[in-house]
């Protein structure tokens, strides 16, 4: 938080507040009416919309001893995205309710604001609405994405099938570890506060991955050029067994997985091993990459093959082949969902 | 919260609890896909849809020492559902977004989704996704309400015209009452825990106000169904003070309200006299009443007063006349707005 000036919220209102922070916007030509009706007003171009919202609470999702504060409303908005990509659609709006206590100044809101309008030019969305709210204890950020497709063009966890490749974009386990590292130097921080923190070059993107990820808006485009579409998507937020698992289940279908072609990122393996992780459990487990898992029909098999963001890392079966990892030494083992643990 | 039997939250992981919430409702004919992906798919029957979203956090929005948790999740929904009528728009589609601290046993919440439920059903709309978490402290529900509309047929804040009706529906101020009374029986409670809390016919309508408020859907099934549009509306959330100023800023207008047009529900003038509050006050600064504040065309005098539950209060003025109270006395009064203060 800037030192330079505190403005107490109480001073503008909710209603100045409110201005402060989205006035001087400009809006898409998808916007009818943005900020400052009962409603905001939309003209979808599309057949059909898709909608999505996730909550960022203080404590919970983030800690605000490590986490710049643009950092986190870019954030809040990209994980929001990520789920509109997942289904093959395109994000056109956002709404943002943000409940704070007192502790928070006017500035410190204006810089999460900052961020949450960076990934809204980065991905080409418009923040159209929102509540702002005093709260008892801490930050609470609530983020819905709005986003549209052709009926034909949808995605969803439920049609994958036997033979199709499983593909995932990106590196595993990356943001995991960066959390780590973050969580490792509070400890240090905290038990000495001379100590400074050992956040380096070697260590930045794992940093990155997990303070300011972004989403896969890139695979969808490709997937439009190239007139493909998977038969099943989902974003890896949870870890990659428990997102697996999802559309295993949804698809009624089993799979297995390669160790061998689990993406792994060289920071993250060196970070891996400094911790004494395995680095396979970090890549099936860790969560928060917001990378795409997708299953596709092998006869895209060279298509996908010329887009360097993508792995192909295992195979989809019959549902009674159960979901299994192939190790590298060549065992058959079942897969695990250990995710993210939200309770 | 049910003593028979309590379940905790983590006993079914966020999975099991979100199947637990969600299982065995149908689905509308506009929701192609609801929870279980990575968004909603919803089809839109109209051209423009309209979103809005709140915020209800305990200890700022409600106290659960006297709010049960079913009408909270009534409550919840219908403030999201007033603003979509407010821009004379069909409500279609609602997300729901949770965050509980292990205090609220699996039950508890259940009870919530009882009255969310109950509100879908009352109001034709569709729950299709949200986000559920824990929280570090209390409880904060987050509701987005999707809509749709014509584009001829959307009210916004903006449209009022010099000589037009100033309407408001139902009575004024009782939500607010409702709200003294049980913050007073609360501090008899603190005070004496014997104390049987004085909560009788006599206030029961006033206590309902606030803790179960309906949206205005007959409203807009008035105007449709006579083919008028109101040149601009707005929902009383903050108080009529408040609203009307939103609505003479945006317009661009003026306005005079008769002090003796307000209405005015007898047991809350009862209730008013009993608090020795002026009631002018009260109706005019409450909040939460959730009516709806509309302004209409002379032509249609006859038509609107044929509705039982619309009272016409005023009329719109030029700018340069300012906002006005014209009291019983005959004095003109500059409006306030002292609405509801969120910091």
């Amino acid at each position: 938080m800037s030192q330079e000036r505190r403005t107490e919220i109480s001073e503008l209102g909710e209603f100045g507040f409110i201005r402060e922070l989205t006035q001087g916007r400009p809006k898409s030509i998808d916007t009818v009416q943005s900020v400052g009706d009962d409603c905001a007003v939309l003209r979808p171009t599309k057949e059909h919309i898709v909608v999505t919202t996730d909550y960022l609470l203080e404590g919970i999702h983030f800690d605000l001893s490590y986490t710049p504060l643009r950092h986190l409303g870019y954030k809040s908005v990209v994980v929001n995205l990520s789920d509109v990509y997942a289904m093959n659609a395109i994000p056109k709006h956002i709404t943002v309710s943000i409940a704070v206590s007192n502790r928070f100044s006017v500035e410190a809101i204006k810089e999460i604001y900052e961020g949450i309008y960076l990934a809204c030019d980065k991905y080409n969305v418009d923040l159209v609405g929102g509540d702002t709210t005093s709260s008892t204890s801490g930050l609470l950020i609530s983020v819905t994405a709005i986003g549209e497709a052709s009926p034909s063009d949808i995605v969803y966890r439920h049609g994958a099938k036997q033979g199709d490749l499983v593909c995932v974009t990106g590196s595993l386990g990356s943001a995991f570890l960066g959390l780590q590292i973050l969580i490792r130097e509070k400890q240090v921080f905290l038990s000495d506060p001379n100590m400074k923190p050992e956040i380096s070059e070697k260590n930045s993107y794992l940093i990155q991955r997990i303070l300011k990820p972004e989403a896969k808006r890139g695979l969808i485009e490709f997937f439009a050029s190239n007139q493909i579409k998977p038969t099943s998507m989902i974003d890896i937020s949870d870890g990659l067994s428990s997102e697996l698992m999802h559309i295993c289940t949804r698809s009624d279908v089993g799979v297995v997985i390669e160790e061998a072609n689990l993406p792994f990122d060289e920071q993250a393996y060196t970070q891996a091993m400094e911790f004494s992780y395995d680095p396979t459990t970090v890549a099936l487990s860790g969560g928060e990459d917001y990378e795409m898992l997708f299953t596709i029909s092998p006869e895209h098999h060279d298509l996908i093959m010329n887009y360097d963001d993508i792995r192909i890392i295992g195979e989809i079966k019959s549902k009674e082949e159960g979901q299994k990892l192939l190790t590298r030494s060549g065992n058959l083992y079942d897969l695990k969902a250990q995710g993210w643990v939200s309770f």
